[in-house]
């Protein structure tokens, strides 16, 4: 058994890694933190934990955090920042669910995070927490930044077009929609059911804090970079993201199945679907799994990619524990094997 | 005061025509027909409707509705080609809410709808009821067409670029987001609440029959034939349609705020938002408006155009209506003027 | 035309009473006020009133708000209690949707609502704005006090009972269910989606505000003080009220469908159904109808009554109007005659 | 491993006993049969199965079936009288999820079904499945009638207070409300996301199915007949019961909670909740727990209990696991013991 700390484990990306790490069969779950609630017992705060032991919160207090092996960060951006390098130093691995250590250019991370960049010489050894891309890097990694919802979903899904240079990469379109847990568990009056609910729209339309963390793992893969035009939209339910993915193909010999079954037939949570399906976000919920589907729709030059995951689980938690299980040497899949609650 | 007839009344769009009409000054609703509901009052199956009169279903019957003005088709395709012939005849004004006189093709009509088409004769008649494209012919018509709902908010939203030929013809993208009443008042499995509830996909990827309508209008305004990319999903909610357009400019020194403003000074039921809006479902619930919003991110050479519309009303019933007022010479807002109910 | 203002302009109470004063034919709607918003045009605030014409919301003023015929608070408790007098003192009639005048006894209220009453004096000329108990004090008044939504519901549905002396006064049950809105337009955890759609509980079993106002009511009707137990929940959704009654007969020999008919025959906003009825709330969402339907399982001695409203229009805002309606000599229906949107 | 099968594992209680046999530890799921659906593997059907194995639903063949150790009946009513004697008569225990033998009366049964029993019979070996009741007959039974949904958690809810005698048992009512999958997987059109959302009603007041089988185990409980009034309603979500019972005290020298705390000390899946709380229906969903609450409001006469369940979970096909592990003598919890899903 490993021990496993969360530092801010009252928001909604906390109470998943709650859920999944009491169930984890190799881990101890030993000190969860919260400055606002430390000193109440893990089950005050969400009903769904009743009866899942003696936990209390306590305030963070590195000297303690330091005595896991691994210590997740669900916090808003800039706190692990000022904590991380001290639990690295103790030998502590760190996976941040945070923007932190996302993007590699601190620059640019302040432009669109508003504040500097608190631990830019940590950048170096930061290892962007996608495994399908990553898998060798995160098993070696001692500071993993969990990818953001949106940029999982959408790199899952342009990844096979983009490796193999399938697509012009200057009209890349990504419609990505979630639900509105993605927004965190915030007290703030665009997330209240009366304004979210029987409702839809856009946001961020002008720009994303997610564009630049897509546009890097795009570059990369690319060897160049690609114009891209992202718009999230709000959906009126909890849980679940499904990017609808736009690109014009530059060859027309190839089989877009094959390709996206042939990349992702060593990873166990991204599921190619049959061709001519069509991903529900219901069916990955409380799940690791990513979804895709690949259309081209009258046989044309465009390809429609659909990407279907849950933006707590695959686009967070889940997929921060299967960073874990990576870097600890576990099975991939284990904890994550839950099967879907449907209806 | 004028004399309505509404054929098949029991549906979604039927019972919101029923609502606009039975409140409408200048409109006494004379028959209201339903096969399945012949015989019972017109409360008796819609709870918003008590109090409402004493309307009672009848089975259709061309002689008692060619004494109305004009009557409405709110059925299933098929029904308005067997029966509009002869209530034109006897100088009676149809307008069609389902599909049946919307291609002018008729051979392209019977490849999507899987049957022959039953009144080609009437084709050259029949007027597609867009009153922001198609003003003054509709106040000619005797046949109308009502467009369907993802093709006005998509139409809508496409219509400055395209008229003034400002885009790429051959890469246009429409995804587009409709709430379950669009599927109709079907006892279906995919439009149960535990179905579609908590959950968002997207359909009909390979082909949906609202592709070939909105190709007929662009091709007629721009004079040949774009490419178009048209995604439908289904969201979780009752009402509302939001299109998400794509298209690549091809000049820069267009402000397309002005663009919008100007194409639409004159249209009563669009609004075009300020520069930076998102315009959201709720805000057209229950109204006749379709709400735009033109978006150029970071500068680029892709506009982003946002459509909101109420799919029962501006999709559908709504703009019934105002095709009516518009062919009878009443002001074109009658009985179109309500506030949305928010939240 | 009269001139009316509101307190308080923001929140779901206010932007309901906008929807209806601006569409109301007998009011000019002359201010608005907001301390937070002063400064920002109507339609900034919510998107279902743009192009709703131009008022600007300002700070409160009662030198501006006394050039009104009547004022509306829709405000927290405290705000009324603070204004109304000088309001008053100038001539001008005062409708307080706040719970600053429900109650007759100052000491109650302030044990309730945890700080002292601050207008103890005025309460004498407060008549409590139930429309179908005090219609002739209302048409009188210049100080109404707006009944709450569940005691609006609720006591309509027990008073024909409770009038003719039919139930066991010491055994009242009201099981009531309201959806989300009834928290008012504010930045609370438990109001956002996340918290409470897909979800159901109750809350305040140990005792809500709203327990005094009722019982204040029916020992006021019945003469005597009742035994009531109120247990209000909270529905995953907008909008809407239900409550469902229980009471024991107390004798077997009534009718009891003719009692409830006769006793709302003159009550145009009160609907008894037919027996056997079971209201629902989407069928009077947005209009101020309350239905109501009177059971007698297995002809038993327990009476079953349901009682649906709209929280925000018979529970609020539409009740508002209804006063003022009667207060100013206008037909009580005026301005409150809009079909339900359904679905 | 012990070998079980399904019949009619294509609604939401099938749905629900595929996903918990699936991950049981000691289950191998063998038989699945649909006749609707026959020949079409498992995940076709469910979007959250896939990957979940290679089985097929086949048409139902007692020779088939009768290879397993235990079949559960996830069927309309009627279908288990048909081949459950069969399936007994060769060995193989039945788990019944349907009403086919919750009544021990046969005339009773055929009243409230519309239909003759078709396997008297067998009533007398049938034992009610409620584990809290009934543990030794179970763990003895080869026959067993899974309780309904509202029965289990309204007799959860009222059984320390009839057990012990606390309350007057003629004027008990049980105030119930239930996610739209209470009604089951079919095409009907008041489960309609249009109808069902946004919605809340009361339904069957004058008389439902769940009575009598609630009254046969009060009955049987209490040494005598009770009068329950039984209130139904329709939540405008997928899952979930919330039950609120109220039920006037002949004593007032009892510790409630100590009597509910006592009388579910040894119950794994009923949690008495500390004094003063509210259950809330997303805590126990997806898994099996009842959660209760005993609320004395104002320490007058009146007990309020408030019952919580997922009604697909402990309210069907959770409680027929349970069942099926005390029956072969499994710890009660196994596979079981997953944590809800929240938010």
């Amino acid at each position: 058994m490993i021990r496993a700390g969360i530092i801010g484990a009252t928001g909604y990306t906390g109470v998943e890694l709650l859920r999944l790490l009491l169930a984890h069969p190799k881990v101890e779950l030993a000190v969860i933190t919260s400055r606002g609630n430390a000193g109440e017992p893990l089950e005050s705060l969400f009903p769904n934990l009743r009866g899942q032991g003696t936990l209390v919160f306590q305030a963070p207090d590195v000297a303690v955090l330091a005595d896991c092996d691994v210590v997740f960060f669900a916090t808003p951006h800039g706190v692990a920042h000022a904590m991380a390098g001290e639990l690295l130093a103790r030998g502590t691995r760190v996976i941040d669910l945070s923007a932190d250590f996302r993007l590699q250019d601190p620059v640019l991370w302040g432009r669109w995070y508003g504040q500097p960049h608190g631990a830019p010489d940590l950048l170096p050894e930061a290892v962007y927490g996608l495994p399908e891309l990553n898998r060798e890097p995160i098993a070696q990694a001692r500071l993993i930044a969990v990818p953001g919802c949106y940029p999982t979903a959408i790199t899952l899904g342009f990844l096979p077009l983009v490796e193999q240079g399938l697509v012009d990469l200057h009209r890349l379109v990504a419609d990505a929609k979630s639900g509105v847990s993605g927004a965190g568990r915030k007290a703030q009056m665009g997330s209240l059911l009366c304004e979210a609910s029987e409702n839809f729209k856009a946001y961020g339309v002008p720009g994303h804090r997610h564009l630049p963390e897509i546009l890097q793992t795009l570059s990369m893969v690319a060897g160049q970079s690609p114009g891209l035009t992202f718009v999230p939209h709000l959906l009126p339910m909890i849980r679940g993201i499904l990017a609808t993915l736009y690109a014009t193909l530059n060859r027309s010999d190839v089989d877009l199945q094959d390709v996206y079954e042939q990349r992702y037939a060593q990873a166990p949570f991204v599921d190619v679907m049959p061709p001519g399906s069509h991903p529900e976000t219901r069916g990955v919920r409380g799940t690791n799994v990513c979804r895709l589907a690949v259309h081209r729709p009258g046989d044309g030059d465009t390809v429609v990619v659909l990407a279907a995951i849950d933006n707590l689980v695959k686009g967070a938690s889940g997929q921060a524990v299967q960073n874990m299980n990576l870097m600890l040497g576990f099975p991939e899949t284990l904890g994550l094997d839950t099967i879907a609650v449907l209806p």
